[in-house]
This record gives C-alpha cells, structure tokens and sequence, in this order.
C-alpha cells in the first residue's frame, strides 16, 4: 500500500498546476542581495528554487549584487574606505575592485546553476551592450563611478533564453565614453525587467515586506495596488530603505511588468512559496487592474 | 513567520528536481484503461498527472480504452453478444458501437484537459493514417473485426506535439482495404511508444505489477531488467493476463523503450509518484543496461 | 496517332489553369450534408472533389452534420424524441448519442479521404478548444444541448493545414462549463470559414439555390451580391429554411470570405463544376465588389 | 439541370487525380527543342501543360535549345558556316550569336509562362555557375567552342525551386578558364535531371520514340526497362540519331532518374497526356524494377 | 623586421573599418554604364570593387545598360538606325537586338563575378515579372519600344539576396500584354533601388561630377542635399545631360534611399574610394537632413 | 584628379579579396597574451584587427590569459606567491584572485570590441560548461588548482556566433565536483579550436616564431607542415618553451585545424598582416596536404 506521506507529495505537485500554468515561457527577474548571498545554505535554496522555475517551463534572469564581499576585498587590498556626505565614493580603485568580486560571485553562482544540470551563461552589463549608464548625479558630492540606467540593450538576454540559458546579471556598466561604472543592482533589476518586458519581478533581499504600520509586525501587507503604494509613500507611511525600493517596484509596474514582490531572502524556498502557493511571502505590488488572489487567512 | 506546512511543499517541489530534468523534452506514452476510467475521482486524478507531466515540460501522449462503456452500450441497443471460445466476437456491428464509444469516450478526456488549460486533439488510429492493421488470426474460430498493427505512421503525432497539443488516442485503425478493426489498447500503446521512441511507456490498469511469488502480495517487484522478466515467463513464475503484457513491455525496451511501468491505476496519482519520486509504485521494466533506482526499503 | 478523345482531355485540364491560380493556396470550406451524405455514389463524388481541390494547391476543411444517422440511432436504443413547439429537444442522452453518430460519420469521411492517399485528421469542435459555444435560446421553451458558437479557436485548424493535412470537423463544442453542446453545422462553417479567413464557403445540401420566382424553376440566381441578397429577405421573395441559410451566406460575406456558394450536392462533382468552370451551379453570394463571372446563358 | 458536357469535365479533372498524387513536389525536368519551338500554337500548348504541372504541385524545370534561330541569325550577320567533317564548327562568333540567340528565346518563354500567372526566371549555365564543361573532343578536327558538362552545381535550382520560381534554363557555360562553350541541350538537361535528383526527364522533340521495327509505324514502344533499351542499342535495332538519345535516357536513370520520356513534341499537349492519362505517348524508358503501367491496347 | 609597406597595407585596412560597418547588410544598387563598360582594365576594376562589397558583407546588385554594343549590332546586322526629332527609334527588330546584346553582356559580366568566386545569377527585368512597364509617351512622334517603369516586384531580387547572389540586371521589362521593352538603365536603378529599400544608389558613368559652374572644373560639388540639387536645377545652374540624371538622384532620395552617387566610372576604383574613404569621387546627393562627412580639402 | 594615396589605398583593399573569399563564414581562435597585452598601444591594434576580421565575415572567437595582471594583484592582497620545483602554487587564494583578474581583463576586452561598434560578449570556461577539466598532474608535488582541459562543450560558442557575437573567454573551467581550476590559456585556446572546427587558430604571443638555428635571427621558417613540425622536436632543434606550443600546433592540426600560427604579437597588426597579405609574420604549422603560399622573398 501507498502510504499518506507520498499521496501528500501528489498533491503539493498537483497543486503547482495553476501556477506552472500562468507562468508558462513567461520572464521572471530575480534581484538577489543581502543576507540570502552570505548563508551557504540559503544560497543552495535560493539557486535551487531559480532552477525549479527554469525546468518547469518559466524564463528565469538573476541579477544580483556582490553585498559584504566588496567591502572585504576593498579592505583585503589595504584600500581607506572614503565617504562624502556618508555615501561610499566609488573611486577608480574601488570600481576595479568591485567589478572583480562581482565576477567572482557571478561565476560562483553560475557554476551553482550548472551543478544542478541548467545551463547558464554570466555577463555584466557590459556584455553584448546590455546596459549603458551616466555617472549618476548626487548632491553634496562627487560619488565617484556610480552609474545610472540610461539604456538597456536586450538582444543579448533574447539571444541567450531563446537557446535555453539561465542568464545571470552583475550590474556593471559603462558610458558614452566606455566608462566602467558601478549600478545599483535593484535599479539594474528594475530596468533589465522592463526591457525585458518580464512577466514578475522578485527583490530577494533582507525586507520582511511592506508593513500598514511599521511598529506592528503582524501588519505586513501582502498585496498593493500600484496606487496604494503611491499612497503610502506620499502618507508617509514608509521610510528609510524602503521608499527607494518602493519606488522602484512602482516603476517596473508602470513599465509594464505585471506583479513585483519584494521577499524576505531569509526564508528558505520564499520565491518558490511566493510563485507556487497561495501564500503570500512578503508584499506583492500590482497594477491598479491587477487580481489580488493570496489568501492572506489561512 | 512562515509555518513548516509551507516549508514541507517547497521541499516536496524541490525533491522533483531531478525528475523534472531527467524526462525534459522526453516522450512518455500512457496507456489508460481498467477502474482508474469508471471512478470520476480516479479519472481527474489521472487526467491531472498528465497535465502535470505536460506542463513541467514532457511530451506526453495517452492511449485509452472503452472499458466497460462498450458492453454497455452493445447492450443498450439491444445486441445479443456473441462469444466463441470464450473470445467475444467483433462483428460489424459491435465495431460500429465500439468506435462510436470510444469516441466518445475520447472527446470527454479532450474536454477534462482542456478544463485544465492544455490543449488536446484526440484522434483514432485512423487519423493521419496512424495505425495500419490486419485481421488478427486467432485460433478456434473468427473473432472478427479485431485487428492487429501492421504499420505506425507517426506523423500526426510528431505534429501535434511540435505544435505543443496533448494527443489523446483510440485504438481503432484500419487495414489495407480501409476496413475498420478494433485494437487492443496495450498494443497499441506499446506500438505508437516505439513508433515515437518513447522514453518511458506506462500501463495504467487494474494490476498492481509482478510479484515475485502471486501468492505472497509483499513481494512485488519494483524493477525487473528485460532478461529477468523474460526468465520470470518462461520459469512458469507469472501467468494468465499477466503474460501478454510483460511480453508487449519486453517488445517495447526491445524496440528501444527506456523504462516501461505496470501502474495500479487504481492508487491515486500513481503516475505522478512513479515519476517524480523514489519510491516505485507497481513494475518497472528496464534494459539490460538499465540503471534501477528506487529505494525499496523506504 | 493521339485520338481526340486524348486531346479533348487535355483541353479540359488546361480549361482548369486559371481556377487552379485562383485559390492556389486558399482556404475553402465545405459544409458537407444532406443527400449527398446518403448515397454512397455521391458520397464518393464528394470526397473526390474535395481530394482534388487538396491536391492542386487548395486548403480545404470539411465540416460536416450527421444527417438522419442520428435519428436513426436514436430509435435504435429505444429512446423517445422530445419536441416542443416542433423542435426536437437535444437532452443529455440525445447529445452522448448525436456525438456518437457524428464521430463515427467522421471518421468514416477520414478513412475515405485517406484511401485516396490524402492525409485527413478529423476533430471535433472540443478539439483545441476549437468551439467554444453556450446554450441557445430559443422561445418556447429549452430545447436542450443545442449550442451557438461564441469563440472559434483556429489554432489547431492553422496548424493541421500547415502540416499538410485535410481536417474534417463535426460541429459538437463546449461552453464555458465544458459541457457537450451540439451546433448547427451550417453555423459551425460559418463560424469556421470566418475565423480562418477563408476564400470560399461551399454550403453542399438538398437546396438547388436560390430562385427569383420561388415558382420557377427556370428563375435560379446564379450570382447574388451581398445587397441583393438581402434585399431578397426583406422584401419576402425567399422564405421557409432559405431564409438562416441565407442570413448565413450574407454574414460569411460580411465578416470577410470572398464568396459563399449555395450548391445542390444532388448533382454529381457540383463542387468540382462549381470551381473550375465558368458554369454556376446554384447560387453564389458575393461582395458587393465582387465580380460576377458566370456565363449564365452557355 | 447539368449538361453532360460538364459532367464529363468533372471526371476528366478526377482522372487526373492519382497522376496528381503521384507527381506532387517532384522535379520534372523537360527538355524542349525541336518543332514544337518552331510553331507558335505548339509553343503555347507545351508552356501551358508545364504551368499547369507547376499549378497542380509538381516541380518542372524546362531546358531549352535554340533551334533553328541560330542558324537564322548566323546567316542575318553575314557570316559564314564552316563545318569540318560535316560537323559545324561554333568559333567565338558563333558562339556569341547563339548564346544572344538562346538568351532570346529564354526570355520569350519566361514571359510566355509569367503571362499566364506564374513566377519564372531564365538563366543559363553561367549563372550560379550551373553548368561547368570542357571542350569536347571530337575526332576529324576542333569544332570550336562545343562543351561537354564536367559539373552541375544545383544550389541555384535549389534556391529557385524553393522560393516557388520555375527555372528557364539555356545551355551555355562556362570551363575552368570561364570561356563560354554552347552545350548540347539533351546533355544538359539529362546532366540537370540528374543533379537535382529528378523524379521524371521529358525530352520534347521530333521523334515519336522508339521503334521496334524502324519501317513499321505501328511498332511504337510505349515502355522499356534500362535493360532492354540497352538490348535494343547492342543489338542494333535503334540507330541514327536515335542512339546519343537513347544512351542520354539509359545514362539518366542509371543516375537515379525514375522514368525518362521520349514525347513527339509535335503532337499537341503530349507532355500533359504522358503524366495525367493512362496513354503513353511516345517512348517511356524506366528503371528494370519499375513498374510499366501504360495501357496499350486501348 | 616587418618593413613599412606591410604596416601601411594593414593601416589601410584598419581605416576601412568604420565604413564597413556602416554598410553592413546593407543593399547597394550600382549602375554600371559608359566607358567603364568599354574599356577591359576598367571592368575589371568595377566588377572587383563590386565583388569585394560583397564579401565585406553589403549586398550589392548591379543594373546595367549595353553601351555602344547594341549600335554595334544594329549596324552588324545590316538595319538603318532609324530617328525621329534626333530620337533613336527602338522598333522591334532593334528591341529584338537590343535584348541579345544585353543578354550577352549580362552573361559577361556574370561570368567575371563568378571567377572571382562570388555568385552571381543574371536576370532581365522580365524575370520574376521584376520590371513591368508602359510605353514612354515622347513629343514629336512614336519612338517604339522604349518603357517607363510602372511597377517593380522584388521579391526575385530579395530572394537572389538571402540565397546570397549577387544579382545583376539588364533593363528590359514587359508591358500588360507581356511585349518587351527597353528601359532606361538609370530609370531602372532608380527604380529597383526604391522598390529594395537600398542604402546607396551609385551611377557609375562619363560623368565627372555636379559642378556648381560648369566652366570650373575645380568646382565639383563634393555633397549635396536634396533640398540644394533641386535648387541647383531650377536656377538654371546644371543642364543638359545632366537635368534628368540629377532628378534621378533627387527621387531615389524622396522615395527612401539614403546617398545618390554620381561617379566617374573612368577613375579606377571610383565605387571603392567613395565607399571606403572619406575622399568623395564625384558628387554625393543626400537627405535634408543627412550628414556631410566628406573631408574636401585634404 | 584623385591622387596616387587613394588609388593606392583602393589597391590595398582589392588585393585583401582573395584572403576575405577564403576565410568566408570560417572560425578563426585567436590566443592573445603576452606584451601585446600590456602595451596599450598594441592592445588596440590586436582587438582592431579582430574586429576587422568579424566585420568582413569570419568569425572570430578570443582566448586571453592575464598574463602579469595575476601577479601584479596577488602582490597586492600582500599574499606570499609559493613555489615547488620552480613551479607557481595556485592555491585556493591565488585561483581566487586569478579569476577574479582574468574576469577585469575579459570585460576590459568586451568594452574595447562594443567600441568598434561589434557585439561582444565575454565568459569563462565555467559559463554554459564550456571547459571541464581536471587536476594536472605534475612531478614533484602539487602545485594545486591547475586544470587541464577533459571536455569542451561548444554549444555556448555556436550560439553566441550564430547570434553575431564576438566571443571572448578566459581560461577558467569546473572539474566534475564544481571546483575551480586555472587552465593554461594556449591549452584552452587549442581544446576550444579543435571543438568548434576553427579553419585557423593564432596564437599572439612574445615568440617571434620558430627558427631552423635558434642563434640565427634570419632562419625564421615561415611555413611547416605538421610532419617538418615534429621532426624539429625530435631532431631536438627547438627547445625551451617553444616545445609545449609547438606540439599544441601540432595537436591542433592533428585534431582538423587547417592552419595554426605562432605570431609576434609585438609587431603591430601582426594578425592582419598575416591573414591579408602574402607575406608571413611567424610561422605557420599546416596540415601534411597543406599548401604553402607565402611568398618568402619579397
């Protein structure tokens, strides 16, 4: 006899239909940061969960950042942090530095995927053009080789889906003038999903979520219509971290991207809950003519 | 906090990893007949697995029976059945109601996939020229209208799956004047698997699998190599019914089958958990050089 | 020395250049029904032209009824017919039956086809979703699972043609309940031969045409623009089942097939004389920029 | 009511239908020379059958000579014949006039067969490099600029067949040095025929095939295995002019050729009779497996 | 030591970057006519220049006319040119000359393509029905077989393109009743250069230049927008010959041609230089709005 | 008048035709290393002319090492370079910092070639599992992560050339447990050449080529066939560490490269110099049926 613990299995697959289903040959950007990068066994779930998407039919792009390790290696190679006005200055030194970490942990992770039997290729932004920038202007100082967006080139991330890669991201960039720069890598997201025209995006950082009430921990939100997420922003209900994000997730929206959420990385399997359960992880943004359909009592 | 039911899921879909790539882009061909047709439960279940299977990016193509609707309706128009040998007796009118019933029976599983979201074409044996058959010689007398495969021509199938449709099939075919035969749905399946070379062929019917000892129903065998299950005939150790269909699960490894599977159709989603986990469920029979991997004793 | 019965053929054929070019590559719907369903001499005839029109570089598509098949199957298991206000009432049973009859008549049609070596797939409204309908209304009362289409879905039809194949469909759908629904196979070729833009819709049935003078034999019109056509229904000079066949001819025209033809499928290869000659047979309807080409007075 | 006239139309055009079948996206290669370029209502009949094979899904390539054009314009430039051994002798200036005179003629029937609708484009052995030659070695002294094909590259075929073109091919190319030689137009279309793997090769002529008894009319052969056409020659029953082309046919299907054709050009639509009755008209020569299916004694 | 000449061979190549790029893919129609017909060294050098565009990746195709040949052989065969008004008079034995001498330069210029390795297939404007045209309506009386184009149909020169001909066109074409007429090659260039979208039209003729005073011939006009050619025209400033050709140029420009070149066929690698160099050779005509960038004082 | 300067460029550009007809389409791997790495110079002059090589037509892919840039960082970071038997230590750090350069280098590289206006895209042998490896195995101890090449997996390379890309890897592969291993970047180079079927493969170093006396600056031998190659290293003419590249060539030829040179980087456009002119710079090794075809006296 076929014992319960393998008819449940049945049924939690049976259940990933719809959602399989709604997502089928659709994009998916993946932002991956904060703490889900430092713990081995979180980076093991997170890449996992990525490749799931991938062999179930979605078209999965990660973009991630390079977190603490750029801090170590500056300090690594004997280098004064400086700051100005409390911003870090990405001098040319720094830039370099960085550029090499981020390579690195681009292709710790592609041989992660690889491990797993996907293919994947890594870029940075300046591969095939992807993205072009401007030295991103900030006051009370030069910042240094911070970039912003100017324009994303996506034929190479077409060319790559289109022959069954799993494309991973590091946000590097250059000018006019070829330039390297550094790009923050939720704008990177941002901007490659709206090129991309990608059916979610998902920031894996180290946010619960978006709370009604940031005192409250039983408050967070599950899902926002764009709409009241301007609102919260303009009623001043979110602060700090959380407005730039906020607005980046607004942004992609109204670009076209269908639903964002921003994920609490620290959760084992979150995006996998997120995608293929009617649990909400975290907060999901959507168009103001977007389906709320968590069940946010169970 | 995210409670361990949802953790349990995301574990359970990642467990299906490995499966899900090991069958990518593979054809699997079910045959699907005996109880699983008659119980509307075990029938939405089967249909599911299917779709399941279809949507993490198989190729599957299933083959069905009447089943018990035949009689039924040979029956209900009043015909005195007719039996020689023991063998019920095909005449032409009895293939008429056959092919009308299993037509019908057909459309009704074309309809629970497309509920589903997947699109589904069924045809016969006769479309696209699909099965070529000849009377089948019996011994003690003439059977009739009942036809054995002399030729698979797999174009419509080959063309229906590029064109990314699910191909629900009855076994009715035609022979070289274009008369219209019945054929056993085991064989055919088993034909059609070669035919599209098949990675997996899975027989859906009311058999639990072999057993080592038919007395003993704890010796079930979860993998037999094709040598062992030729021995397992011709020492006398199976019998009856079970014979002509471990011979067509030998033919179909002979003709290049990977792995061909006796389910018990009548464990719900047994498909789904021969696939996607380590426990076997039923028979599987395996080339020579075939590698078993379940875990037996779990 | 070549004798001129030799020669008279040749010149038939080279008469049939200029219609050849003319739907080279063109869609051409058939409604099959009515006498010409019947008798098996006709039935043949049909077959054969529609053959012909495939194998010289035509597209067509078959849909066909089931004529007094049904009825007959319907007295053959013993059921009552139901009428209301003198429209037979199609209840579950009815339907399971009609469906029945219908793809057994198809799948007849196939084997025809395909034993003059043309590949036929035959298919059902349910097939690739390819009828989406819901429940007439009719006044007086229900008259049960008789359906008019509310989607077409010509994907599968796209995909058959590309690969070279002819399909040949009965008009049975579903609603948005995936519940069996029958539809009148005239309404099913409309809305089919508007879907996949056909050139041509060739309506074959008992109904010689339409008449100036319904009295007159002598009065058959052979060429009707749309206006014309319905200036005759309003103005009373058509009457009886003329009039939805009619209605139906001037919607096709309308939402985009170039010419509909009334056709009496009574006469031996109508279809045929209908295309490749500048002879009319019955009624053709056409655009109000339609050129009109019949050589009435030959 | 239909006239039988039209009725006979009708079966006629259903005749046709296995010839059709049989033939459908095969190359047909025919060579067209002799009388039937001389007459203009002959010049209309044979490009009207072979647009009508195009029309019906065969694939005709038509090689052509000049004729007597060439000679006509030899005399118009003044120029003198010169002929050595009875042969004539194609010096630079002759070759320059026939090659201006084939280039003529080409284009007369390129418009010929795009007046009546379908797509052709004339080219000559030079372009796309076609036809590569060397000077053929005759004995009793130099005749000039008189090629023998070393190499047929069909890419340029290929290409135009596909793209849905009927090529119109003069023979004249080009040796190792790219000087211009005239090719005999039986050579290049049997070399032709061969390279693009032709199902069938028409030779047009003045010749009504061949002979059992060259004095008796009515020993006409309608079909002849390889072998025995090689019998004839060893033998010496078939002589003259007779033997180059009869060594052509042999030559053609030992490269794979399926059936050749001698086919008196002079009767009217001969190459349409050949292909779609029953009636060989001419000589059929086919490989010692094919099946002979004329009906001789009709 | 690698010597100077190798380092400058290598600077030059290194220079013709950027115009490579530019042009890449890109489809460049060259009217080849005048002395650089006559002349043995200047041919070559043209169908060299032409050949290496080819292989840098553009997609050249070559319209040209017959020069003095087609007098030469009017006068070969005996006919008195005929006038009208100082008009030659094209009548049909002079438009039956004029078609074979183009053909025979046609099959020339292929056959030097082809020996420098590159494809090249020779087409008229009646292949592909790629020219149709209408008798040129002239004061003063008929001057016979002399059409202005009324249609271009590309699609034999789009496909020459992708199977990657070079394709190389004399301007005859065909009116409505399919009769032949000669066309202007500057006419036809213009013509198919709109009707293919070319990047660059290039006239290869006797022709130095625009001057802006006739009488200095150190006042070449290196560049010109539209805007300033058709002001040079009407203040009288440009004449003769020079009227139409210039109008040729401005409608190429109007009807989406990026740059007109006049060039002087008579300078060797005249196309090459203008291409690859930013030296102008002769007079380039551009869009209001295009960019000037040649250097004209180095 | 146009000048001597510009007739002469246009001949430069002419005489590059038959070398562009010969690498049409054809792969070409270039190994770049050594001072042409370091000079900035030279740097530009190397990507120029590979660039120059994309854009007429070949399809160049590049292998670079990071020559003094590894330990220039590993100087940096303050680490203790180890040494057995003479032989670098790439322990897990100096891999660590290996990559990490080699990744700024590679995307330097990318930039320099998205300058020119070329797409291009840079990866290491871990992306798309392009190189598998496994530890080399040295005498006299473990130098540690030194890979040697087991598996080239092309299909990353075919799809980035099909896609148009300019392809540049450094030479960091995985083993069979995901472990990271430096390879030595001309055995890389080599594996890569033989895997995608390169017509050339070029290695760019500080070697000038291989002499016949090695004190002899004027014995430079220009070309050797693989034989002439292999009986130098057994007659014991070439020495040093000219013996492991040469039997690289050697492997390279064996295993279907057409040509393989050992070129002096340190001569500016070496590489185009060598594949446009006649002239050699370095020495070409070819196959034993290979034709030699520089003109060694110029």
């Amino acid at each position: 006899m076929v014992n319960q613990k393998y008819l449940d299995k049945a049924e939690v697959l049976i259940e990933a239909l719809p959602y399989i289903q709604r997502f089928n040959r659709k994009i998916v950007v993946v932002k991956y940061g904060g703490s889900a990068m430092l713990d081995d066994e979180l980076k093991k779930n997170v890449i996992k969960d990525v490749v799931l998407l991938k062999l179930v039919g979605f078209k999965p792009i990660i973009v991630h950042g390079g977190g603490k390790e750029i801090s170590r290696w500056v300090g690594k190679v004997g280098m004064e942090p400086k700051f100005i006005n409390g911003l870090r200055v990405t001098d040319k030194d720094t830039m370099e530095i960085a550029e090499m970490v981020l390579a690195k942990v681009n292709k710790e992770l592609v041989a992660m995927v690889e491990s797993l039997g996907v293919n994947a290729v890594g870029i940075s932004g300046k591969d095939g053009g992807l993205l072009k920038c401007r030295k991103k202007q900030t006051e009370g100082g030069d910042i240094g080789f911070v970039g912003e967006v100017t324009k994303v080139e996506p034929k190479i991330l077409e060319d790559l889906l289109e022959k069954d890669f799993l494309p991973i991201i590091f946000p590097v960039g250059y000018d006019d003038n070829f330039a390297t720069y550094n790009i923050n890598a939720d704008d990177a997201a941002c901007a490659i999903a709206e090129a991309v025209h990608a059916e979610k995006l998902a920031f894996l950082s180290d946010i619960e979520g978006v709370y009604k009430d940031k005192d409250d921990p039983s408050s967070l939100i599950s899902e926002l219509h764009v709409d009241e997420a301007e609102k919260l922003i303009s009623d001043g209900y979110v602060g700090g971290g959380m407005i730039p994000k906020l607005k980046n997730c607004i942004d992609a929206i109204e670009e076209g991207v269908k639903r964002v959420h921003i994920l609490d990385g620290r959760i084992p399997h979150s995006l996998l809950l997120e995608i293929f359960t009617n649990k909400g992880i975290g907060t999901a943004i959507l168009r103001e003519d977007g389906e709320k359909y968590y069940n946010e009592h169970e």
